[in-house]
């Protein structure tokens, strides 16, 4: 008998690193699942759907949301962003754990929509590292940079709805941590462990 | 601020290897804190009180008993052993995880008298492996390994009070899951981390 797979969400405010914490953490463990986005912005020259996004057009996308094929999505820009439910269910059903890398708003979403998942909010060391990290990152204007603060802070008062907290001080140690999260969750005594026991030790 | 530390309870049947588990345990990360037993068996020449044991009269023990100084106790072979209560809490106040490597009927006691405590239940490959250690221990007789593999099966029926369940298939690399299960529980949302960070980020 084989476990399902664990949905491991890695979120967390904006500017905190998750892109380059599940980056890592896909290196660290190639044999883990990235979850893969729907949008419906338009796909660049070089982009595939299915490896960096799946692309579907405006009237596909609403159809996923009438559907309920997506377990989170919002849109941003004028363009839709979403977790389509079948490829995560399908990994966890065959055993696999799955990295969902998401933002607070749409992780409380996947909470609501869910009946599983390890919540893991990654914080920065301190604020005003968040607000260098923003500034380096020389991706938003003073004024946004403000307006994210501002939300950093409302995100960081659902901290109550995650499992783990982890600081990404150093982007490896960062990764290895979750890693061990993950290991640790694997070890967790659930129905599912028992049933798998209780086989092994009576065949 | 700094948190409260977690007790790591390591469980599980008799000749399941909890000992060299809890040995390679330390030897990985000395910075842990060893739970050390009371006992009214006679010290060997060699031993000193406070090391491996700490060393009790009948009187004395039965004192521990009455004033609720021990957080689990059992009389084996005419001798009692026990987990002394100040001990174990003085070094979690100081934020210190403590490891206490404890049969099955020492866990449930501990379970029902402290609110607290990371219980982890360690499991054989095969319920085979395990009557071959107790043979190769050559410590037991015939009758008792049977009457040891006997028990085992209905400590096995205890699983479903543990947090986590590791199979002790290496001792090292089930050392090494146990250290990633404390490293997990050390990332665990709760009041007391709330608390950490609302005064850090507010600082």
């Amino acid at each position: 008998m084989r476990r399902k797979g664990h949905l491991i969400i890695v979120s967390g405010p904006s500017g905190v690193g998750k892109g380059t914490v599940c980056a890592e953490i896909m290196r660290q463990r190639p044999s883990l699942k990235l979850s893969i986005s729907a949008t419906t912005r338009p796909k660049r020259p070089h982009e595939l759907s299915g490896e960096s996004y799946f692309f579907y057009s405006m009237e596909e996308f609403q159809d996923l949301i009438d559907q309920n094929k997506l377990i989170e999505f919002a849109k941003v820009h004028g363009n839709f962003y979403g977790t389509p439910r079948d490829y995560v269910m399908d990994n966890l059903e065959k055993g696999e754990d799955v990295i969902l890398e998401i933002d607070v708003q749409g992780a409380m979403q996947v909470k609501e929509n869910l009946d599983e998942g390890v919540f893991i909010f990654l914080l920065p060391p301190r604020v005003k590292d968040l607000a260098d990290r923003l500034h380096n990152r020389g991706t938003e204007g003073e004024e946004e940079i403000a307006l994210r603060l501002k939300n950093s802070e409302g995100e960081l008062a659902n901290l109550h709805n995650y499992d783990y907290a982890v600081v990404n001080d150093e982007v490896e140690k960062c990764a290895e941590t979750i890693l061990h999260i993950i290991d640790a969750e694997n070890q967790r005594i659930d129905a599912s462990l028992m049933k798998k026991y209780r086989e092994e030790y009576h065949d």
